[in-house]
């Protein structure tokens, strides 16, 4: 008999735990009707993921002890297995990443996360407990295994080499984050583990936007050959059902079993056997969704996580300053998808340096998206500073000290129009000018949320030519996609007077700080010496100013922020 | 025979191998020449501390693996054992927190630390492998272990349950920051280790500002009957010695060891034996430092926090805004002692809303102060502003965009100063500002270094106090303490029109931050409802601006930053 599977792709909110019962429930509600078995939902989804140091507050782990009980309390006349990703914590305030084991109002048992991450931005050593103990469901005849998050990741030490012989299906409760790359990489784990363990593997995936991070759904199920049977659409909230049929598994393993059997490690196994009749159902279809190239993957995953910021944070509208460059295109762009064209004004601040075509480059954006904007001249503020200032600065000469003067007034402006309408200000920077300091810090650094700090210039430009291609129109203009790069802050200024040519720049940028090559490993791939040293001082001397950046979203596989914990004060010879 | 220690209470740079090896050398030497038997040193202070994801770099572990050999190499003709805080790092970079034991060219073992922290702002589970090793050193009759770091809070599992009756002296290298009632702490947990186990123990500490880290060094030398033999100053670089003789060790356990022995742990343990004579030498008498009363603490790690900021990023002169509040004026004295008041330039920015009083109350300090400073008035630049914006903004009233506009001038300012002539920017906030976002973001938050942001503001006052009373002087002039605080960014304003009064604010904020109460705890307290509901409002709505503050020094239990991990996101009700 087939086991119909219900997958919650949900999109919880942190500490909401009002709002994100309500979802838990009604996902259950659709679940009943539809028949399901077992519904699945992502880890901690009933906190919101990651909670980080709410969990060291009593109050909202006991919070969420309640919030446990409520949703079991409400499945006393449901038939269906609830398992639930939700932080669990005992008498003494130990705390465990935990899925729980809820069948009509009773709760069957708790699987404890036993793997736990303390690398890139994951921190739950700070946190959790781990436990030692595997769970084994049965249920029907069919033996059925539980992860949690990157549990899945590991093969040797997981839960399938212990009882590889035994598990039919293998739930995973995630809360995985997107990245570029993210999603072939996924595939590859869950597949590989199907295998290696014929056995089904379903894949709960949390979605939804939580500052830098972007869950991004896709829950799959994968059989025991290897065959993704199931295929939840990236980006978006829903439940997904699949039957699975477990007998497949048996099967697939009387050939596969022999070796894999060598290497069983012997754990407490905790058994649960759920007494509930699965019934004979017409079988339905599952959704298999098509996967997006990468530059749609990325135009996705930055809505989502601009979205996201916005509505989880009261927000309805945004400003953000127009310079007719392609970083503050994309980023009005994406912004007026994210939350409609009409709450998006864009703020046109040429002074004595910016171009004439500048300004009609970012009008006729504006006109192309529909956007408000707002045309403000900053020459009389630039000399009224310059004339503050001349006293004190006399006998010197123009230099980054007058650029950034600029573009401060133009963050003040900015500023000045998120204090008065209650607008978000967004801040249009890209990784190369994160990565090396190029950028004025209270000036185009200043706002709340910086959408593509994570995204280099050059997989900018194809994320911007990928936006007018799903639009089918030419949004952002041929004008914007093909001039030179310049800040415009002095005369006939361009970016490549003080950055190598961004192809160079990105690949360098790239292999020192997402591959961790050194300066040596920088020069044996051909590069130019001067041109290395000159990136990895930039690099290492910007990171005070990336201390003081917004938050924005991870699209890489290692992103400035949380992931990456370095030092300002140091004195490393890097070559 | 008594064994003489020297304790290198050294100030490392993070990555400065160069540097770090040299001072290690010329502490070695100096040990020779006064006869030590062994030196020891603070924990990684070979590498510096914490090196973060420096430690994520091949090419930083390879550095750290030759330069142990390059000490190593230089104590071939050196009669001292030497116990060396470094990174170890095996072929497959598995990395550990090591202490190397080296003795004449050799390299004699390495105790690798067991007892790794996720907690605070230690991070150890993420680049470290724990050990599960002991090592016991015998030289000259004597037993002697060694642990690294915050291993020496941990009564049960540590050393000393294992080999509590072998061990006559314990080694702790240390990195142990700086905080309030840290000293009374680190006292009693070394206190009570020397009694439970009737021993010896070294404390080791490194001193120096690193980041937001201040190690206080005050190095300590407790005998078995947990009375301080030794205590070196604290925030100076030095090295100490003391005579310590183990026959007191062995003595004191023939009263005390049978119950300790009840609960040993069985752990592997190696044993290293030194073949080194002991001789016999005249009896030094060390060290006993007096320890200041905790404003005085407080005055003191906040110079020398500032001072190694300033040193260590290569800066020699800092640049601040001066309003005639107590905030910039504890900063500004602070500095003027850190860097020397010839290096501290202040800039008096009054506004059409500053009193007379502020301008003349910042002029009388800059000239108690021996500084530079200059008045620069902002109104003109406030009006262009007004100017500029009055179309987009007209039907609007003067609000919080308003006094925004007059703090960013004043930023932009500061900023100026510092682009043009390389001076530091120092930012002036205190914790009670920063705790509940009463500031102006890229206004009075615009700079590269908060050296009062840890501090309240009702202890700020005391800290301020202090100042003149060590320089025997009002130089902080009672007008300046007396006043009532204000912003002066409207006119009559106020701190408590927003805030409760201070001593209820920092009471709140102390049992919120700090201690973690909840609402209901906090009005069990018997403090008012809606002062609390207020509170606790503006401190989780300012998460976004903490993130984008610049480092300043630790100074409390639980500072901002990275200790305290909240997301921007979340909905949770707190009452």
């Amino acid at each position: 008999m087939e086991i119909r599977v219900a997958i919650a792709q949900m999109n919880s909110i942190v500490g909401d735990y009002y709002g994100n019962i309500n979802k838990i429930k009604n996902n259950i509600r659709q679940a009943c009707n539809d028949h399901a078995d077992i519904i699945v939902f992502p880890e901690l989804c009933l906190n919101g993921y990651p909670p980080e140091d709410l969990l060291l507050k009593t109050q909202f782990l006991n919070d969420s002890l309640k919030s446990i009980k409520d949703v079991k309390d409400f499945t006393e006349d449901k038939d269906i297995v609830i398992i639930l990703g939700a932080v669990e914590c005992d008498e003494y305030y130990n705390i465990y990443n935990s899925a729980q084991i809820i069948f009509k109002g009773n709760l069957l048992g708790k699987y404890k996360k036993r793997l736990l991450s303390s690398f890139s931005f994951f921190d739950e050593r700070r946190y959790f407990n781990p436990s030692d103990i595997l769970t084994l469901i049965e249920l029907n005849g069919s033996k059925i295994g539980i992860t949690i998050g990157n549990e899945i990741c590991f093969p040797n030490s997981s839960l399938y080499s212990a009882v590889n012989n035994e598990t039919d299906l293998i739930l995973n409760l995630s809360a995985s984050v997107f990245y570029k790359n993210k999603i072939n990489s996924i595939h590859n784990i869950l597949k590989a583990r199907a295998l290696e363990l014929s056995s089904w593997v379903v894949y709960c995936n949390m979605v939804g936007g939580q500052d830098e991070l972007v869950f991004d759904g896709g829950s799959m199920v994968i059989d025991p050959y290897g065959v993704i049977e199931m295929n939840a659409p990236l980006f978006e909230e829903g439940i997904y059902f699949i039957d699975i049929d477990a007998e497949e598994a048996k099967r697939a393993k009387l050939k596969n079993s022999k070796s894999s059997s060598l290497c069983q490690v012997k754990n407490n196994v905790e058994i649960i056997n759920i007494n509930k009749i699965v019934s004979k159902k017409r079988k339905i279809k599952s959704i298999t969704s098509k996967i997006p190239d990468e530059n749609e993957l990325l135009y996705s995953a930055i809505k989502l996580g601009l979205r996201d910021y916005l509505v989880k944070n009261g927000f309805s509208s945004v400003v953000l300053g127009l310079s007719g460059g392609v970083d503050s295109a994309l980023v009005a762009s994406i912004a007026a998808d994210s939350i409609g064209n009409k709450n998006v004004l864009a703020l046109i601040m040429p002074s004595e340096f910016t171009s004439k075509k500048s300004v009609e480059d970012a009008v006729e954006l504006s006109l192309n998206l529909g956007i408000e904007y707002k045309i403000i001249s900053i020459s009389e503020l630039y000399n009224t500073y310059l004339d503050t200032l001349k006293e004190s600065f006399k006998g010197k000469t123009f230099d980054e000290t007058e650029e950034n003067l600029q573009a401060r007034i133009r963050g003040n402006i900015i500023m000045a129009f998120s204090n008065k309408f209650g607008h978000l200000a967004l801040v249009c920077g890209n990784k190369s000018e994160v990565a090396t300091g190029y950028s004025t810090l209270y000036g185009d650094t200043a706002g709340g949320f910086a959408p593509i700090k994570d995204l280099y210039k050059t997989e900018l430009y194809k994320v911007a030519k990928k936006y007018n291609e799903i639009h089918n129109k030419e949004i952002i203009t041929k004008s914007i996609l093909e001039k030179p790069p310049s800040a415009e802050l002095r005369p006939n200024q361009k970016d490549e007077d003080k950055l190598p040519p961004y192809d160079i720049l990105d690949k360098i940028l790239f292999n020192y700080i997402e591959r961790g090559k050194s300066y040596n490993e920088l020069l044996e791939m051909g590069l130019n010496e001067e041109i290395v040293k000159n990136v990895i001082n930039m690099v290492e001397k910007s990171e005070w100013k990336r201390r003081q950046l917004p938050a924005g979203i991870k699209l890489s596989e290692l992103s400035f922020g949380k992931e990456r914990k370095m030092p300002i004060t140091k004195k490393y010879r890097f070559w």
